[in-house]
């Protein structure tokens, strides 16, 4: 399998890039609109043909890539039923198969972030997106946040997988690139080691944090798949 | 590639298993709930996992096996997002390429029997559904059916595959099994050999067609994808 996991610096997003061998057909997970011309070259370079553009979730802080690879790749954008993108090619829910030449992959439904956020397992991996980050999780306080969801998503759905699953985030803000669910489950400080979900509820619902600075222009892009639908006045 | 195509007699329907040979993998094209004992026992001997059933549109004539297979062999439901079954696992649009194992589709959305109705192109064949009989069409005339739009789906999505292409129909009520693309762009009493977009409305809109003897059991019922839903009353 070719593997890259790509860093966009402006809102420290991560985007990985997998490719199978044997058929040359690849995926891109959640990639970022700025970054479209790299990932061009990237493919082009190792002769991939893009398949999809598979997003954990509708982001709030950078707009997505999916339109503009679809109209410069013919590639088409996967997204959670429940993500409000009515513009993307194929919806999905929990437990859903996806395969892309000998890539296989599972969707994981892992609401709490966003309600219509999911996690992409491979047999040895698994893309969290917003939900799991490496020490931390995501933000709960817009886009139908909810602690307590998030929180068993987390436990359900991912602590569940096998302790030696690498962990590969949407974001990282220390300079970290990549865990493990063991790891994770143990030391996560916000809901590893045992937290309790009363204890991680009042942990998150006090944190004070800024208002997303892309937040107004990043989700009624997203919702169109990166692409701000047409002013409806004259 | 295995290949079987199953007919369903009460309601003349056809419904295709394909199996991929190395994987072991396969999909079961329109499904019918009444039949679903066969296809496991079929499934089972063939030596098959069930993974994703493909539907063609929301059928008026016979309910959908697809919540019975999910529930019994975890198989995952596959429509077109317009067809109004929000029951489904994997909503998909226009041009969308699924793979199950080494057997690949694309989707191309043809409506005009009902706004939600696809076909499933393969490298040499192509499911119709309820658009495109051997010698005929699907009716227009309820579940959003528009002539003009069904014309337009079959000359653009359908027609234009290569002549040779084998054309697998969703019914057929004169003991027919297979066609190809050139034989009904050639001699479709009901729209080819040029026949007109205007006589094919005039023809479809002069039809006195009886009232399904099952659409008011089947569509609800297929709306939630085989399953009716809960009383509402308690």
């Amino acid at each position: 399998m070719i593997f890259r996991q790509l860093f966009e610096t402006d809102t420290s997003t991560y985007t990985y890039l997998l490719g199978c061998e044997r058929t040359r057909r690849a995926v891109l997970i959640d990639p970022v609109d700025t970054e479209v011309a790299h990932y061009e070259e990237l493919l082009r370079g190792l002769g991939l043909r893009l398949v999809y553009t598979l997003e954990t979730h509708v982001h709030a802080d950078h707009v997505t890539g999916a339109s503009l690879l679809r109209e410069r790749l013919n590639s088409k954008s996967v997204v959670h039923k429940d993500a409000g993108a009515g513009c993307a090619d194929l919806l999905v829910t929990d437990g859903v198969p996806l395969q892309v030449g000998d890539l296989e992959f599972e969707v994981r439904h892992t609401p709490g972030h966003t309600a219509g956020c999911v996690s992409y397992v491979m047999s040895d991996r698994v893309f969290t997106g917003d939900a799991l980050f490496i020490d931390g999780c995501g933000r709960t306080d817009f886009q139908q946040g909810d602690p307590g969801q998030l929180y068993d998503s987390i436990q359900r759905q991912l602590f569940s997988l096998p302790p030696d699953t690498l962990v590969y985030p949407g974001h990282d803000y220390h300079g970290n690139t990549v865990s493990t669910i063991g790891r994770e489950r143990a030391r996560n400080p916000r809901l590893g080691g045992g937290r309790s979900r009363e204890e991680f509820i009042a942990l998150m619902s006090a944190l004070e944090l800024d208002y997303p600075k892309y937040l107004d222009r990043a989700l009624p892009a997203n919702r169109a798949c990166g692409r701000l639908p047409a002013a409806s006045h004259g």
